[in-house]
């Protein structure tokens, strides 16, 4: 990013905390506590890091009060209750001084249809397409090559990663005569506040009543929400999900990477899915599911999927000399 | 949707199925059983959800004949022999009712190069790239964004959606000294008439065949299908899944959400692969084949997971005990 | 692909080996063993399968020293010490000489912000967008609808399909009071040279550095690379597989389809991952390595997975049962 410098005084006046040094340092570059130079700015969150403050180079450092005397020892810090959370919204004033947030407006490349709405403060970026009857809300950002299909609404300060496709239709067809008759989908997606969507990912349009993704929530790249799927609030997703129709996902869950739900299942609020997990059927309590094979060398691998596959054998046979001894006898 | 309203009488005019109740009733829009309101039409697919038919406020409601007197005694109703195929019908004509059927031709920000082919009653949409030698047959829909690569060929009544790849490289690449030495791609992708591909899904072009989708095939979003890859007739394939190259693949299978097919495989027709699961040889007679980690609470996991790495030490030892009391002694 | 041929002395001219038969044969296309006709050349690698040599109808045929006398029984042959290889350049050969090379410059559909840097030999194609700062190096090649965001780097004849995005954000978020804070990701990617990046695969720009993909890597379709991963020269992944944030890949490295690395991880040089299999610590070890649940017909698979699930009980019964016969007594 460009050479714009900003002075750690003027970044607490931003963003409070309290500084412990110089507040004329000028800071070039945010940086990782391993790699940050004498005019970078660096910052620590987990404790158990506590010993990387020793040897960074960093010229200023973001710390909670637990290590404030560790890190006044080796130079300037600012100190704040969450270095993570200050760290976000550093992040977020370094982006805005640099002047690479986005700019209002529908970009000439795009193709925006009759009757959609954008609100002027939106962003809407080269080639995307905007399809009739979208509502796009406030301060919300689609970047470049985003669909953003016919009668779907998207909230206010959201950010859409290029390549991500909303609105496309689901998946439904009626069974005849061994082929597949298409069942239009004539219903949107409907998505609230502060929700992000990431590269190529696609969110399907409902089959009658519509595909509901609520505030505050954060889905990767390359991830699939099939038709009438419902998301509650801030929930999360990694990469390469893959969430089949009429899901009912509740609030505050996350699913690893490449993690499955299938279809008409509901899950409860404060759900964790494992990465690489597939969810087979209704989760209705909260707390963390796994399910997948552990990586083995392929040798063993070999071995143990082939006894895998007559498990049940086995436990037949164990079964069976556990009744020549009885535990009670 | 739009506001457009369409009266009872004139759904089965145009479907056929029996009307009992007021041809006259205005239909605003169509609705799952539970949510419809009394100016919309409903359908019933499941006689084990015959139950709903009491509670639904819907105007109308599409049943089987064996539900015909359950739904007389509730209010109108549309009598027809398979319920699902109508209602399929019903969102085709209420998508034309209302409008909503794509253009025919291209749209002005579409790139076609010189030497392609498109069908007059064909669709290309917005900011769409169609190759030089490309064919586009009739009533072709290709949606937003899609990249038709050249000498690809896809036949009529296809509908494209938004993102999809077709005609990309095949992934193939000579070993040479520890690099990899590209093999171009010389074949195309071969399309049949009536197939549905999804958002952002990919079918690569042959190495030096082509790749061949056959008539009425079906593919859901976030799809990889590699080169040289042969699908046959009316199978349908859910997100997500992955296909490797070289993989012949029957007619009307189905593959689950995330199902992964190796290459050069063979599948034969009527084969069911279940989501999640991974075919890696071929599997020649018709059923259906799973294979994933069951999902469990973590800790039940990690306990079971750990256990599992050892299953054919496990066996040995279970032998070990046996031979001490053979089953015939 | 086009009607122009080529003579079979024309190819060894070009590409060296020794030709065996009519230097003045024309050759019309490349084909498998199994389908080529007399006008087209064929190739074989695998010794194994010499036996198509004496049914194949191709009019010319590249083999390995060892078939050499077999391939002359049947007819025209080119003897080439690595037919692979020998392969790969002539297919690149073919493309020239067909020209279907892709043109040098920018498409005039393209967006190219202002502070982008483009090699004059290089090639945009139709509707990619290239953000500011950005650096495409010589003979590189973005196809249709390609992003590649601001301050990307990629260096010389790399290739990147439709539809990849590159510098898409990273997924970084605080979590404060049950909503997710945005972490602006203000690092880049750096991609090195001979680089090949697969349709709709997403490459995620760094929270503070650089993703860094090396030189000779190849990246099949739909995959997703998470920020700050590091990837090691020549290694191979194949289509949808999923690396999250910060792993750091070694070298030569193979993934196969739908594998998964977990962020934070390290993996050696020369480890090779199958299909479908998830990496879950670190991999320092050269080799191979699998973890998936084997596909089995879905009644046996059942009665498998629920036996998988009380497995570890299992083997304490198996224990107890143990106890009651010390192996040495």
């Amino acid at each position: 990013m460009s050479s714009v410098s900003v002075k750690a005084g003027a970044i607490v006046d931003a963003l409070g905390g309290e500084l412990f040094g110089d507040a004329d340092r000028v800071i070039t570059r945010l940086a990782p506590l391993e790699s940050a130079e004498p005019s970078e700015l660096s910052y620590l969150v987990n404790p158990r890091l506590a010993h990387l403050l020793a040897h960074t180079r960093a010229g200023c450092v973001v710390v909670a009060p637990a290590q404030a005397e560790e890190a006044k020892l080796r130079g300037d810090c600012i100190v704040a209750p969450d270095p993570h959370l200050y760290f976000a919204r550093l992040t977020q004033l370094w982006k805005k001084v640099h002047g690479r947030t986005p700019v209002s407006g529908v970009h000439p490349s795009a193709v925006v249809e009759e009757g959609a709405w954008i609100h002027p403060s939106a962003s809407v970026g080269a080639l995307c397409f905007v399809g009739r009857g979208a509502r796009i809300g406030a301060d919300t950002v689609l970047k470049e090559r985003v669909t953003f299909a016919e009668d779907c609404v998207i909230g206010e300060r959201c950010l859409v990663q290029s390549g991500a496709v909303i609105g496309g239709d689901g998946f439904g067809f009626a069974h005849h005569e061994g082929a597949w008759i298409k069942i239009e989908q004539l219903g949107a997606v409907r998505i609230g506040d502060d929700v992000e969507i990431g590269a190529n990912t696609c969110i399907d349009r409902g089959a009658l009543d519509d595909t509901v993704i609520e505030d505050g929530v954060k889905l990767d790249n390359l991830i699939q929400i099939g038709h009438n799927t419902h998301i509650g609030k801030h929930t999360a997703m990694a990469g390469c999900v893959g969430v089949a129709g009429s899901a009912r996902i509740g609030a505050h869950c996350t699913v690893g990477g490449a993690g499955m739900i299938l279809g008409h299942l509901t899950i409860a609020d404060n759900v964790h899915i494992s990465s690489a997990s597939i969810v087979t059927r209704s989760v209705l309590k909260p707390g963390h599911y796994t399910g997948f094979f552990p990586l083995d060398e392929n040798s063993a691998w070999e071995k143990n999927a082939a006894t895998l596959k007559n498990i049940h054998s086995l436990r037949e046979r164990l079964k069976r000399l556990e009744a020549l001894f009885p535990k009670d006898r």
